[in-house]
């Protein structure tokens, strides 16, 4: 993401002079992957544009969006935009919540993050586009292959930096957007025409989030605390009041890096969440682990009430954007296998 | 739309010298929208490419796409091509009508053009994709979600100018294209296999269209007239024969510009459409609206028989790519509110 | 594919210089085509992206995406990915098989490839993504519409060349992908959710693939020698053995470029194959065509057990990346007309 093309916008109304840029990106992977009962390969390739631009008086504004996302970007689904000053920076879209957006997710591990037995992904409530609200699990009457209570996007993110003091804010409208496709997705053809929409109430209630978040940070330390709140709807008439507190401390101790969180769901939830993550980076050479624990008192919950998952991997940077990395990630679960990959990486 | 990367391009069997040319840039916004009950968060971000050569010969070739559409970019149905010289132009795919070419639309008020509640675009028959022909409307044949009797695209359209007087003329080929995938827009996965079309028969008859316009500009003033028809096809057996004309009639005054258009439609459908739209410049401040009246006296119509919709809005450039802009909208229907919509918007 | 965008990347725990490149390039077609019974216009753009770059060590990485497959690229089942050396170059994603890496297909007739009487495709049984391994046409469970065995993807492809010898190796992993997204190939939204996956096993069956092949060069000729075997699995639970050996000959002769290919198809299927294709340069001027007969022996065939197909085909350089291309393509099934075409292409 770091091909920078610079250029002159030449608006029809404007007598300044107008410069906005445009970058274009991406990363690559080619790899094995254990899936816990048979090796498969797996690839990908990803292009990524950056834009980015300033106004006269001084504000910073852009936005980036990747190419296999540039329909939900049209939508605000997926991909953001943003304005940024001395007040900080306001971004709207697939943004990720308040507490994430300052105290981040533990180290990846594999060349494919290996998420398949938990993940090194902190289970905020309001991450990106609400996925973490899980109507599947806390609601009966969701049905089978609907997991999320998730909100119809944009969302809005508050983030600034004010000496050591970050502070964060998010929240999402509640409502189905008017400029939302709402029944399809994607356009499909029926004989000559394409229906873009099924039957649409601009007025749906969804899901509402909103979440804070705030760091102090002092020397190499930073601790940090964060309220998430998400009223679920899953668009079949369940409803999940779930909030979340979590508290989040990140150390770095010569060449090692270190985070841990604890954090607990309430109100119709109630779940316990202990964490931590750690790095170190030798030359070229990273390695880097997770524990995660994860205790589910609620009623309604499944199979994995009370779980740990752990992932530890490493990675050898060959330079010009190119590394190799492999990892390995279990939970405890009595009847899942290990899964672990191994594959090379490209930035570009 | 203004990064240009030039390059060169070697064919294997040319001796000259091959260049030609891509842009990448983009639009972004992000704001508020009021739909009519609810004020809802909107944010987009879409990427897009120009592409432009020079033959030997002195011909100039091109096209564009945004990222977004570049699946239907591929058959034609999004996106489009040309081929220019002193001929005047070109373009295949998802190309304007004749009239719409010459007259285009009225000011577009609100960052997300407010269209919820009629919108500042002409009611051409063959804008776009042949999306005007109201099958849901003029033919109860055609299921509902269905709205529009489109042509399978892609479609033709030739632009000139030749001193004072400007020429449109404009086509579909009225038939289901051999390489347009018919069934599905999309790839489905069944199982491991991926099906991209169900049965299609490769001599459908889709919506016929076809349009010409003429314009005359004198000084600070155009006038032109228009006539298209369209034989509309919905896929399931129906056929609405539309036609229309209209008189456009544009001009500036000072910073002011005034654009006034009259039309009626006839054939199956017995409507007139009378509509007027300005806008004024003062420094870094653009204001515009417009007021459109439909009047229509087919017997298949729905509620809005006759119905009359105006927007206001204003909008105010930061310099750099980035403008303030808000807007309201309304029509004269009993049982809606207004809209409206205030946000910035970014050009890359 | 010409557009280079020179550019440094920082990784976060590289301490060298690293260096990547995007390039943006694609390519437009428009003009008219008789599908066998109508005309029809046809037109399309593509954008497509390449990624380049070399680490410390002197490896040579990178990657290719059209945006119009940006979806199935971050899965592997469009667009590919690679690393190569002195070793050779390995190649994951929607890669072609080892006797198509080496030997290709015939020369292309007519500006949109006039495939709709059979093509100047060689029937290569692991092309692509597995496409060529009928299922429809071998196995009477495969439901109509669905008509390949496809592997899930993504595919491995090494080729190497050592002096006078070139050789190919490519396999699927037969596999369901655990990383595969299974049951829809998009997401699709209900309500507010999004669906992305149905019922997925991750140890599901799919088709295995593997091949080989060599040639060796010698002057202007080469000659070379391939195999392959698919057991291919419709997701119905059919099955379907099919191998091919393949006989190739490519000869340069002063301005002309000849090439000849014998196949048989063997286990569940039993098909013989002979193709011949030629294309000759006269200055700006390229003419070619191409003969196939394919005799059909298996019980389960259709009605073209027996076919021959042929094209002819002729383009103008026009310089600066655009040419006039024409051809015309048929087969002697007593059912079918000819199709042909005409238009402009371009290269960006």
């Amino acid at each position: 993401m770091k091909k920078v093309l610079f250029a002159t916008t030449a608006l029809v109304f404007s007598a300044g002079i107008a410069a906005a840029e445009v970058s274009v990106g991406g990363d690559g992977r080619m790899g094995v992957v254990y899936n816990g009962s048979d090796w498969n390969f797996s690839s990908r390739i990803r292009v990524s544009f950056t834009a980015s631009g300033t106004t006269d008086g001084g504000l910073e504004f852009g936005g980036s969006v990747r190419a296999d996302q540039a329909i939900g970007a049209t939508r605000g689904t997926e991909a953001s935009v943003y304005i940024s000053g001395a007040f900080g920076k306001l971004s709207m879209g697939d943004v990720v919540g308040a507490p994430e957006a300052l105290f981040g997710d533990f180290y990846e591990v594999g060349y494919t993050d290996l998420d398949g037995r938990g993940g090194n992904d902190i289970g905020y409530l309001t991450a990106d586009n609400g996925g973490n609200v899980d109507c599947q699990d806390l609601n009966p009457t969701t049905p089978t292959g609907v997991s999320a209570c998730a909100n119809s996007g944009p969302n809005l993110l508050y983030t600034g930096t004010f000496g050591a003091f970050s502070v964060a804010a998010s929240m999402s409208d509640g409502k189905a957007n008017a400029l939302t496709v709402g029944g399809l997705g994607v356009p499909v053809s029926i004989g000559a025409s394409t229906v873009t929409s099924l039957a649409t109430s601009i007025s749906t209630s969804v899901t509402q989030e909103y979440a804070i978040a705030g760091a102090y940070t002092f020397g190499n330390y930073t601790v940090g605390m964060g309220y998430e709140y998400a009223n679920g709807r899953n668009g079949f008439g369940g409803s999940t009041d779930v909030d979340m507190i979590s508290l989040a401390g990140v150390g770095q101790f010569g060449n090692t890096s270190v985070k841990g969180v604890i954090a607990h769901r309430g109100q119709d939830a109630d779940v316990d969440w202990y964490g931590i993550g750690a790095s170190s980076v030798f030359g070229a050479t990273t390695v880097g682990g997770y524990v995660q624990y994860k205790k589910d008192n609620n009623a309604l919950a499944g199979t994995d009430d009370d779980v740990t998952w752990y992932g530890i991997g490493a990675e050898y940077d060959l330079g010009g954007g190119a590394s190799i990395k492999g990892g390995i990630a279990d939970n405890d679960n009595s009847d899942t296998d290990p899964i672990a990959d191994l594959g090379v990486t490209f930035s570009f």
